[in-house]
Protein backbone atom coordinates (compact mmCIF):
# COMPACT_ATOMS: atom_id res chain seq x y z
CA UNK A 1 0.00 0.00 0.00
CA UNK A 2 2.82 2.53 -0.84
CA UNK A 3 1.83 3.33 -4.61
CA UNK A 4 0.35 6.26 -5.97
CA UNK A 5 -2.44 4.01 -6.52
CA UNK A 6 -2.71 2.45 -3.04
CA UNK A 7 -2.49 6.39 -1.71
CA UNK A 8 -5.38 7.22 -4.16
CA UNK A 9 -7.52 5.17 -2.78
CA UNK A 10 -7.11 5.56 0.52
CA UNK A 11 -10.49 6.66 2.55
CA UNK A 12 -8.60 9.00 5.22
CA UNK A 13 -9.40 12.49 5.07
CA UNK A 14 -7.20 15.42 3.81
CA UNK A 15 -5.64 17.45 6.14
CA UNK A 16 -5.28 15.05 8.61
CA UNK A 17 -1.25 13.73 9.35
CA UNK A 18 0.01 11.56 7.62
CA UNK A 19 0.08 7.92 9.95
CA UNK A 20 0.86 4.91 7.50
CA UNK A 21 1.06 2.09 9.13
CA UNK A 22 4.05 -0.05 7.53
CA UNK A 23 3.46 -3.82 7.50
CA UNK A 24 6.81 -4.89 8.13
CA UNK A 25 6.58 -2.41 11.28
CA UNK A 26 3.08 -4.55 12.54
CA UNK A 27 4.79 -7.79 11.71
CA UNK A 28 7.65 -7.20 14.01
CA UNK A 29 5.31 -5.35 16.30
CA UNK A 30 3.42 -8.47 16.46
CA UNK A 31 6.42 -10.57 16.58
CA UNK A 32 7.84 -8.76 19.40
CA UNK A 33 4.38 -9.01 21.83
CA UNK A 34 4.00 -12.72 20.73
CA UNK A 35 7.60 -13.77 22.16
CA UNK A 36 6.65 -11.51 24.92
CA UNK A 37 3.44 -13.08 26.05
CA UNK A 38 2.36 -15.61 23.40
CA UNK A 39 -0.32 -14.86 21.06
CA UNK A 40 -3.17 -15.25 23.40
CA UNK A 41 -1.34 -12.11 25.61
CA UNK A 42 -1.44 -10.26 22.51
CA UNK A 43 -3.68 -7.17 22.60
CA UNK A 44 -4.34 -4.50 20.56
CA UNK A 45 -3.94 -2.13 23.04
CA UNK A 46 -0.28 -3.27 23.22
CA UNK A 47 0.44 -3.83 19.18
CA UNK A 48 -0.78 0.32 19.15
CA UNK A 49 1.48 0.97 21.98
CA UNK A 50 5.13 -0.46 20.47
CA UNK A 51 3.65 0.83 16.82
CA UNK A 52 3.51 4.02 18.93
CA UNK A 53 0.74 5.37 17.13
CA UNK A 54 -2.92 5.82 18.80
CA UNK A 55 -5.86 2.64 18.90
CA UNK A 56 -7.84 4.48 16.50
CA UNK A 57 -4.84 4.95 13.78
CA UNK A 58 -3.78 1.14 14.14
CA UNK A 59 -8.02 -0.24 14.29
CA UNK A 60 -8.19 2.29 11.11
CA UNK A 61 -5.88 0.08 9.24
CA UNK A 62 -6.31 -3.38 10.58
CA UNK A 63 -9.77 -3.74 12.35
CA UNK A 64 -8.87 -6.83 14.77
CA UNK A 65 -6.36 -8.97 16.72
CA UNK A 66 -6.65 -11.87 13.82
CA UNK A 67 -5.69 -9.10 11.42
CA UNK A 68 -3.04 -8.21 13.48
CA UNK A 69 -1.81 -11.72 13.40
CA UNK A 70 -2.43 -12.07 9.36
CA UNK A 71 -0.18 -9.13 8.79
CA UNK A 72 3.07 -11.78 10.85
CA UNK A 73 1.74 -15.03 8.99
CA UNK A 74 1.37 -13.40 5.57
CA UNK A 75 5.03 -11.52 6.15
CA UNK A 76 6.14 -15.44 7.16
CA UNK A 77 4.83 -16.81 4.40
CA UNK A 78 6.58 -14.39 1.85
CA UNK A 79 10.01 -14.78 4.05
CA UNK A 80 9.73 -18.78 3.81
CA UNK A 81 9.16 -18.51 -0.28
CA UNK A 82 12.73 -16.13 -0.61
CA UNK A 83 14.69 -18.47 2.09
CA UNK A 84 13.42 -21.60 -0.40
CA UNK A 85 13.50 -19.65 -3.50
CA UNK A 86 17.10 -18.28 -2.86
CA UNK A 87 18.11 -21.75 -1.92
CA UNK A 88 16.76 -23.61 -5.11
CA UNK A 89 18.63 -20.85 -7.02
CA UNK A 90 21.77 -20.46 -5.08
CA UNK A 91 21.91 -24.64 -5.25
CA UNK A 92 21.77 -27.57 -7.81
CA UNK A 93 22.54 -30.66 -6.44
CA UNK A 94 19.31 -32.18 -5.27
CA UNK A 95 20.71 -33.93 -2.06
CA UNK A 96 22.15 -30.39 -1.34
CA UNK A 97 19.18 -28.62 -1.92
CA UNK A 98 16.93 -31.07 0.68
CA UNK A 99 19.34 -30.86 3.21
CA UNK A 100 18.87 -27.18 2.80
CA UNK A 101 15.33 -27.29 2.81
CA UNK A 102 15.23 -29.47 6.29
CA UNK A 103 17.84 -26.47 7.71
CA UNK A 104 15.21 -23.57 6.26
CA UNK A 105 12.31 -25.76 7.85
CA UNK A 106 13.84 -26.66 11.24
CA UNK A 107 14.80 -23.19 11.55
CA UNK A 108 11.26 -21.99 10.83
CA UNK A 109 9.71 -23.95 13.10
CA UNK A 110 12.08 -22.53 15.99
CA UNK A 111 11.24 -19.30 15.13
CA UNK A 112 7.23 -19.42 14.52
CA UNK A 113 6.87 -21.97 17.07
CA UNK A 114 4.26 -19.69 19.05
CA UNK A 115 2.11 -18.71 15.96
CA UNK A 116 2.96 -21.50 13.79
CA UNK A 117 -0.46 -23.45 15.53
CA UNK A 118 -2.81 -20.41 13.92
CA UNK A 119 -1.48 -21.73 10.29
CA UNK A 120 -3.05 -25.36 11.48
CA UNK A 121 -6.25 -24.01 12.85
CA UNK A 122 -5.82 -23.46 16.02
CA UNK A 123 -7.43 -19.66 16.45
CA UNK A 124 -9.27 -17.68 13.81
CA UNK A 125 -7.72 -16.15 10.32
CA UNK A 126 -9.37 -13.59 8.32
CA UNK A 127 -11.39 -15.17 5.34
CA UNK A 128 -8.52 -13.82 2.70
CA UNK A 129 -5.62 -15.03 4.72
CA UNK A 130 -6.87 -18.11 4.78
CA UNK A 131 -7.38 -18.63 1.24
CA UNK A 132 -3.69 -17.14 0.63
CA UNK A 133 -2.52 -19.54 3.16
CA UNK A 134 -4.19 -22.71 1.20
CA UNK A 135 -2.52 -21.76 -2.15
CA UNK A 136 0.87 -20.69 -0.30
CA UNK A 137 0.84 -24.12 1.47
CA UNK A 138 0.04 -25.96 -2.11
CA UNK A 139 2.73 -24.36 -3.98
CA UNK A 140 5.18 -24.42 -0.77
CA UNK A 141 4.76 -28.20 -0.77
CA UNK A 142 5.04 -28.48 -4.70
CA UNK A 143 8.76 -27.05 -4.21
CA UNK A 144 9.04 -29.84 -1.15
CA UNK A 145 7.94 -32.60 -4.20
CA UNK A 146 10.11 -31.55 -6.69
CA UNK A 147 13.32 -31.79 -4.79
CA UNK A 148 12.61 -35.35 -3.21
CA UNK A 149 10.99 -36.38 -6.59
CA UNK A 150 14.79 -34.91 -7.92
CA UNK A 151 16.67 -36.91 -5.78
CA UNK A 152 14.64 -40.19 -5.82
CA UNK A 153 15.44 -39.79 -10.03
CA UNK A 154 18.91 -39.47 -9.26
CA UNK A 155 19.43 -42.34 -6.44
CA UNK A 156 19.69 -40.22 -3.43
CA UNK A 157 16.66 -41.14 -1.58
CA UNK A 158 14.84 -44.70 -2.05
CA UNK A 159 12.12 -44.47 -4.84
CA UNK A 160 8.35 -43.93 -3.49
CA UNK A 161 5.86 -40.95 -4.00
CA UNK A 162 7.42 -38.00 -4.04
CA UNK A 163 4.46 -36.14 -1.92
CA UNK A 164 3.95 -38.68 0.76
CA UNK A 165 7.74 -38.73 0.96
CA UNK A 166 7.83 -34.88 1.27
CA UNK A 167 5.45 -34.75 3.56
CA UNK A 168 6.93 -37.26 6.16
CA UNK A 169 10.21 -35.31 5.67
CA UNK A 170 8.23 -31.60 6.59
CA UNK A 171 6.17 -33.41 9.35
CA UNK A 172 9.55 -34.44 11.36
CA UNK A 173 10.55 -30.28 10.66
CA UNK A 174 7.16 -29.06 11.65
CA UNK A 175 6.93 -31.12 14.51
CA UNK A 176 9.76 -29.31 15.84
CA UNK A 177 7.50 -26.19 16.72
CA UNK A 178 5.87 -28.49 19.11
CA UNK A 179 8.58 -29.48 21.23
CA UNK A 180 11.25 -27.04 21.11
CA UNK A 181 11.74 -25.24 24.01
CA UNK A 182 14.06 -22.21 24.54
CA UNK A 183 15.28 -23.80 28.07
CA UNK A 184 15.65 -27.26 27.24
CA UNK A 185 18.92 -28.80 27.11
CA UNK A 186 18.80 -29.00 23.03
CA UNK A 187 20.25 -25.83 21.23
CA UNK A 188 18.66 -25.06 18.03
CA UNK A 189 21.70 -25.71 16.30
CA UNK A 190 22.05 -29.41 17.48
CA UNK A 191 18.40 -30.29 16.11
CA UNK A 192 18.92 -28.95 12.80
CA UNK A 193 22.19 -31.12 13.22
CA UNK A 194 20.30 -33.96 14.05
CA UNK A 195 17.91 -33.63 11.03
CA UNK A 196 20.35 -33.15 8.50
CA UNK A 197 22.51 -36.33 9.75
CA UNK A 198 18.98 -38.22 10.05
CA UNK A 199 18.39 -37.29 6.39
CA UNK A 200 21.83 -37.39 4.80
CA UNK A 201 21.66 -41.02 5.91
CA UNK A 202 18.84 -41.75 4.16
CA UNK A 203 19.99 -43.93 1.12
CA UNK A 204 18.40 -46.04 -1.53
CA UNK A 205 19.49 -49.89 -0.85
CA UNK A 206 21.09 -49.77 -4.39
CA UNK A 207 23.44 -47.35 -3.76
CA UNK A 208 23.91 -48.43 -0.32
CA UNK A 209 25.19 -51.89 -2.06
CA UNK A 210 26.77 -49.89 -5.29
CA UNK A 211 28.92 -48.10 -2.43
CA UNK B 1 -14.89 -49.88 38.75
CA UNK B 2 -16.01 -53.25 38.23
CA UNK B 3 -14.21 -54.69 40.93
CA UNK B 4 -16.54 -55.63 44.45
CA UNK B 5 -14.39 -52.40 46.41
CA UNK B 6 -15.41 -50.05 43.41
CA UNK B 7 -19.38 -51.32 43.84
CA UNK B 8 -19.21 -50.75 47.46
CA UNK B 9 -18.17 -46.90 46.88
CA UNK B 10 -20.76 -46.87 44.58
CA UNK B 11 -22.90 -43.43 45.42
CA UNK B 12 -25.76 -44.49 43.81
CA UNK B 13 -29.32 -45.21 45.86
CA UNK B 14 -30.01 -49.49 46.05
CA UNK B 15 -33.02 -49.91 45.02
CA UNK B 16 -32.33 -48.51 41.22
CA UNK B 17 -31.76 -50.18 38.03
CA UNK B 18 -28.12 -51.30 37.99
CA UNK B 19 -26.54 -48.94 35.05
CA UNK B 20 -23.36 -49.69 35.02
CA UNK B 21 -21.54 -47.62 32.47
CA UNK B 22 -18.38 -49.25 30.45
CA UNK B 23 -15.27 -47.03 29.69
CA UNK B 24 -14.91 -49.08 26.90
CA UNK B 25 -18.92 -48.41 25.37
CA UNK B 26 -18.13 -45.30 26.01
CA UNK B 27 -15.09 -44.52 24.18
CA UNK B 28 -16.48 -46.41 21.14
CA UNK B 29 -19.81 -44.51 21.29
CA UNK B 30 -17.34 -41.15 21.44
CA UNK B 31 -15.30 -42.34 18.50
CA UNK B 32 -18.04 -43.34 16.65
CA UNK B 33 -19.60 -40.08 16.94
CA UNK B 34 -16.25 -37.89 16.26
CA UNK B 35 -16.07 -40.36 13.17
CA UNK B 36 -19.36 -38.93 11.67
CA UNK B 37 -19.90 -35.37 13.16
CA UNK B 38 -16.19 -34.81 14.30
CA UNK B 39 -15.29 -32.99 17.59
CA UNK B 40 -17.02 -30.06 17.70
CA UNK B 41 -20.45 -32.00 16.65
CA UNK B 42 -19.87 -34.13 19.40
CA UNK B 43 -22.57 -33.99 21.92
CA UNK B 44 -24.11 -35.74 25.43
CA UNK B 45 -27.28 -36.42 24.16
CA UNK B 46 -26.33 -37.97 20.87
CA UNK B 47 -23.54 -40.15 23.04
CA UNK B 48 -26.37 -40.66 25.74
CA UNK B 49 -28.62 -41.92 23.00
CA UNK B 50 -25.87 -44.01 21.17
CA UNK B 51 -25.15 -45.86 24.75
CA UNK B 52 -29.46 -46.36 25.97
CA UNK B 53 -28.76 -44.39 28.74
CA UNK B 54 -30.41 -41.45 29.78
CA UNK B 55 -28.82 -38.08 30.05
CA UNK B 56 -28.89 -38.03 33.42
CA UNK B 57 -27.57 -41.49 33.88
CA UNK B 58 -24.54 -40.57 32.03
CA UNK B 59 -24.11 -37.53 33.63
CA UNK B 60 -23.70 -39.69 37.02
CA UNK B 61 -20.74 -41.01 35.85
CA UNK B 62 -19.43 -38.77 33.29
CA UNK B 63 -20.18 -34.59 33.89
CA UNK B 64 -19.63 -32.84 30.80
CA UNK B 65 -18.44 -33.27 27.22
CA UNK B 66 -14.82 -32.80 27.94
CA UNK B 67 -14.98 -36.04 30.42
CA UNK B 68 -16.50 -37.99 27.72
CA UNK B 69 -13.67 -37.10 25.51
CA UNK B 70 -11.07 -37.63 28.01
CA UNK B 71 -13.10 -41.70 28.66
CA UNK B 72 -11.52 -42.04 24.81
CA UNK B 73 -8.07 -40.44 25.26
CA UNK B 74 -7.16 -42.66 28.09
CA UNK B 75 -8.21 -45.95 26.15
CA UNK B 76 -6.28 -44.51 23.24
CA UNK B 77 -2.92 -44.36 25.51
CA UNK B 78 -4.08 -47.60 27.13
CA UNK B 79 -4.44 -48.73 23.53
CA UNK B 80 -0.90 -47.31 22.39
CA UNK B 81 0.62 -48.69 25.31
CA UNK B 82 -0.24 -52.06 24.83
CA UNK B 83 0.70 -52.24 20.92
CA UNK B 84 4.23 -51.16 21.60
CA UNK B 85 4.61 -53.38 24.81
CA UNK B 86 3.83 -56.28 22.31
CA UNK B 87 5.63 -55.63 19.81
CA UNK B 88 8.47 -54.86 21.70
CA UNK B 89 8.20 -58.11 23.21
CA UNK B 90 7.61 -60.04 20.11
CA UNK B 91 10.86 -58.31 18.11
CA UNK B 92 14.24 -58.70 19.26
CA UNK B 93 16.17 -56.93 16.36
CA UNK B 94 16.43 -52.79 17.03
CA UNK B 95 15.99 -52.24 12.96
CA UNK B 96 12.96 -54.19 13.33
CA UNK B 97 11.53 -52.69 16.36
CA UNK B 98 12.02 -49.39 14.95
CA UNK B 99 10.01 -50.20 11.81
CA UNK B 100 7.34 -51.55 14.02
CA UNK B 101 6.78 -48.14 16.08
CA UNK B 102 6.70 -46.31 13.16
CA UNK B 103 4.04 -48.63 11.19
CA UNK B 104 1.85 -48.47 14.75
CA UNK B 105 2.08 -44.45 14.99
CA UNK B 106 1.29 -43.86 11.51
CA UNK B 107 -1.68 -46.41 11.70
CA UNK B 108 -2.84 -44.86 15.10
CA UNK B 109 -2.16 -41.16 13.56
CA UNK B 110 -4.24 -42.23 10.40
CA UNK B 111 -7.23 -43.84 13.38
CA UNK B 112 -7.00 -40.88 15.48
CA UNK B 113 -6.79 -37.79 13.21
CA UNK B 114 -9.86 -36.22 14.47
CA UNK B 115 -9.33 -36.19 18.03
CA UNK B 116 -5.66 -36.17 18.02
CA UNK B 117 -5.28 -32.55 18.52
CA UNK B 118 -6.97 -33.35 21.69
CA UNK B 119 -3.95 -34.41 22.73
CA UNK B 120 -1.97 -31.31 21.66
CA UNK B 121 -3.61 -27.99 23.22
CA UNK B 122 -6.43 -28.14 21.23
CA UNK B 123 -9.34 -28.13 23.82
CA UNK B 124 -10.23 -28.25 26.69
CA UNK B 125 -9.37 -31.89 28.97
CA UNK B 126 -10.02 -32.56 32.05
CA UNK B 127 -6.83 -32.16 34.99
CA UNK B 128 -6.50 -35.47 35.67
CA UNK B 129 -6.68 -36.63 32.48
CA UNK B 130 -3.93 -34.22 31.34
CA UNK B 131 -1.82 -35.31 34.22
CA UNK B 132 -2.40 -38.56 33.24
CA UNK B 133 -1.07 -37.66 29.64
CA UNK B 134 1.33 -35.60 30.42
CA UNK B 135 3.50 -38.63 31.91
CA UNK B 136 2.37 -41.30 29.52
CA UNK B 137 3.74 -39.38 26.91
CA UNK B 138 7.08 -38.99 28.82
CA UNK B 139 6.89 -42.68 29.04
CA UNK B 140 5.60 -43.54 25.47
CA UNK B 141 9.02 -41.01 24.41
CA UNK B 142 10.98 -42.58 26.23
CA UNK B 143 10.18 -46.29 24.63
CA UNK B 144 11.09 -44.78 21.07
CA UNK B 145 14.23 -43.23 22.50
CA UNK B 146 15.43 -46.64 23.84
CA UNK B 147 14.53 -48.52 20.41
CA UNK B 148 16.23 -45.42 18.40
CA UNK B 149 19.33 -45.97 21.09
CA UNK B 150 19.84 -49.61 20.33
CA UNK B 151 20.07 -48.71 16.95
CA UNK B 152 22.82 -46.19 16.97
CA UNK B 153 24.80 -48.66 19.15
CA UNK B 154 23.79 -51.50 16.59
CA UNK B 155 24.79 -49.26 13.43
CA UNK B 156 21.38 -49.21 11.97
CA UNK B 157 21.04 -45.75 12.39
CA UNK B 158 23.18 -42.84 12.15
CA UNK B 159 25.20 -41.46 15.84
CA UNK B 160 22.93 -38.83 16.88
CA UNK B 161 21.24 -37.74 20.06
CA UNK B 162 19.07 -40.85 20.29
CA UNK B 163 15.92 -37.73 21.89
CA UNK B 164 16.16 -35.47 18.98
CA UNK B 165 16.18 -37.96 16.57
CA UNK B 166 13.19 -39.71 18.00
CA UNK B 167 11.26 -36.74 17.97
CA UNK B 168 12.11 -36.44 14.39
CA UNK B 169 10.89 -39.74 13.63
CA UNK B 170 8.00 -39.36 16.01
CA UNK B 171 6.98 -35.91 14.13
CA UNK B 172 6.96 -37.63 10.60
CA UNK B 173 4.35 -40.33 11.99
CA UNK B 174 2.31 -37.67 13.93
CA UNK B 175 2.46 -34.99 10.94
CA UNK B 176 0.32 -37.72 8.94
CA UNK B 177 -2.85 -37.24 11.53
CA UNK B 178 -3.02 -33.50 9.81
CA UNK B 179 -2.66 -34.26 6.02
CA UNK B 180 -4.25 -37.87 5.44
CA UNK B 181 -7.83 -37.40 4.53
CA UNK B 182 -9.80 -40.64 3.42
CA UNK B 183 -11.06 -39.28 0.42
CA UNK B 184 -7.18 -38.58 -0.65
CA UNK B 185 -5.58 -40.49 -3.38
CA UNK B 186 -3.25 -42.23 -0.47
CA UNK B 187 -4.26 -44.60 1.21
CA UNK B 188 -3.15 -45.66 5.27
CA UNK B 189 -1.22 -48.51 2.77
CA UNK B 190 0.97 -46.54 0.60
CA UNK B 191 1.89 -43.97 3.95
CA UNK B 192 2.64 -46.65 5.88
CA UNK B 193 5.05 -47.78 3.52
CA UNK B 194 6.41 -44.90 2.43
CA UNK B 195 7.61 -44.59 5.90
CA UNK B 196 8.94 -47.99 6.52
CA UNK B 197 11.07 -47.57 2.82
CA UNK B 198 12.35 -44.15 4.63
CA UNK B 199 13.10 -45.07 7.64
CA UNK B 200 14.58 -48.32 6.14
CA UNK B 201 16.79 -46.28 3.70
CA UNK B 202 18.61 -44.44 6.91
CA UNK B 203 22.02 -46.04 6.71
CA UNK B 204 24.68 -44.40 8.91
CA UNK B 205 27.87 -43.44 6.78
CA UNK B 206 29.98 -46.00 8.09
CA UNK B 207 27.75 -48.74 6.80
CA UNK B 208 26.73 -47.87 3.97
CA UNK B 209 30.56 -47.82 3.35
CA UNK B 210 31.28 -51.25 4.49
CA UNK B 211 28.23 -52.80 2.55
Amino acid sequence: MTTEQAKASDPRPRGRPRLDIDDNDVADAVAELIAERGVEGLTFNDAAEKLSVSRATLYRTIPTKEHLLAVLLVRSMNEMNELVADALKRIDDPAEQLLALVELQIDAAIRMRQYMPLFFGQGDMPAETYTRWQGWARDFEQAWVEVVRRNMQAGTLADGDPVITARLLLGACLWVSRWYRPTDRFTAEQIRQSALDLVNSMVPPRAAGEA
